[in-house]
């Protein structure tokens, strides 16, 4: 039993990998149970006994995505020294799945415009995921008050809206532009955030790049 | 004959009107001829009699979105003095745009992620409109250089994309989080932006909000 349960998780998993894929290039609303038939090689009625219907579909591809943009921005920026060497950390692995461009990262950055207007389930699950990874990095912002790093009268919900504005910025620069500059333009501005966030009593630390 | 191209435009006009709407919540890859002769109570012959293909209509719901995005925000704000009034005006008017939910502003940037992997036509025409807003924005910020109001060694581009990074993060926060302090956090954020573009040199200028 327990066999049959891991294989048919490692079926869901792998029909996942290639939703996720997907919907990068199509979006959740051009995911097509047909299409992904086609993509899997298997039958609808197969896919069908995994997700029920396209909404569950579409929450698990939503799920897989922040698990991977969980798993390889979010959590080991967690790792890093709190303050500013976090805030760093998390913007560096954050344009690198843009950069990379890793599916996980791009579908949730990519669904949050096409499901704005679309009111239902899946946007209250991804809404949900953009509340706490703003509420995430806004605790983020407040340890490097915290540690006297930044300006004590920093706003962090605010550094927060504009850490996510140049990740934004930089997706559309790099992904629809094809601007070779936009990695660079993305640093630039997140160095300038963390320049007028720094607590002006604190020596400017050594320029690490 | 003149009576008759015109009601066939005024018809286009309307089946656009409708299909710019049915964009802002569906997408570009969302839109069908099927749903728009429901929604225009036409039937799906004569809206191919109009369009042609669904590349045709897409293409078409673009050029009408992006003019209504330059009527209400870019030629308006070319109005304003050259310099800081002039970006305000711009990022004033986009925000706006925003906030009353306008279907040519919200297309226009909604459609920048849902294009960003699909190589084509309707994508290249996207790409050639964001180009040409980032160069009239780049444009306006160098005449505050040239008028002596921002910075000599500002680079004019750098702020083209990072007003971009605000405005994206307040479409987001404003029509997927709901959050009702969007609209005076992208102020803040071009506030900060205007402040750190600002010619030194000058005195500080009567605060306008």
């Amino acid at each position: 039993m327990i066999g049959t349960a891991t294989k048919g998780q490692r079926t869901r998993d792998a029909i996942l990998t290639q939703a996720v894929a997907a919907t990068v290039r199509v979006g959740l609303g051009g995911l097509t149970l047909g299409d992904l038939a086609t993509d899997t090689g298997m039958s609808k009625s197969g896919l069908y006994a995994h997700f029920g219907s396209k909404e569950q579909l579409q929450l698990a591809v939503l799920d897989t995505a922040a698990e991977e943009f969980a798993a390889t921005v979010v959590r080991p920026a967690l790792h890093a020294p709190r303050g500013e060497p976090r805030i760093r950390d998390l913007a560096d692995r954050w344009l690198a799945c843009g950069l990379d461009r890793s599916p996980g990262g791009c579908v949730i950055v990519k669904a949050g415009t096409e499901l704005d207007d679309q009111p239902g389930p899946v946007r209250d699950r991804l809404r949900a995921m953009h509340l706490e990874l703003a509420d995430t990095i806004t605790r983020i912002v407040a340890g490097g008050i915290t540690e006297g790093q930044l300006r004590a009268d920093l706003d962090p919900a605010q550094v927060a809206f504009d850490l996510y504005g140049v990740m934004l910025a930089f997706f559309h620069t790099h992904r629809l532009l094809d601007d070779p500059h936009a990695h660079a333009r993305a640093r630039r501005a997140v160095d300038a955030l963390l320049a007028a966030a720094r607590n002006p009593t604190l020596p400017t630390p050594e320029t690490t790049r």
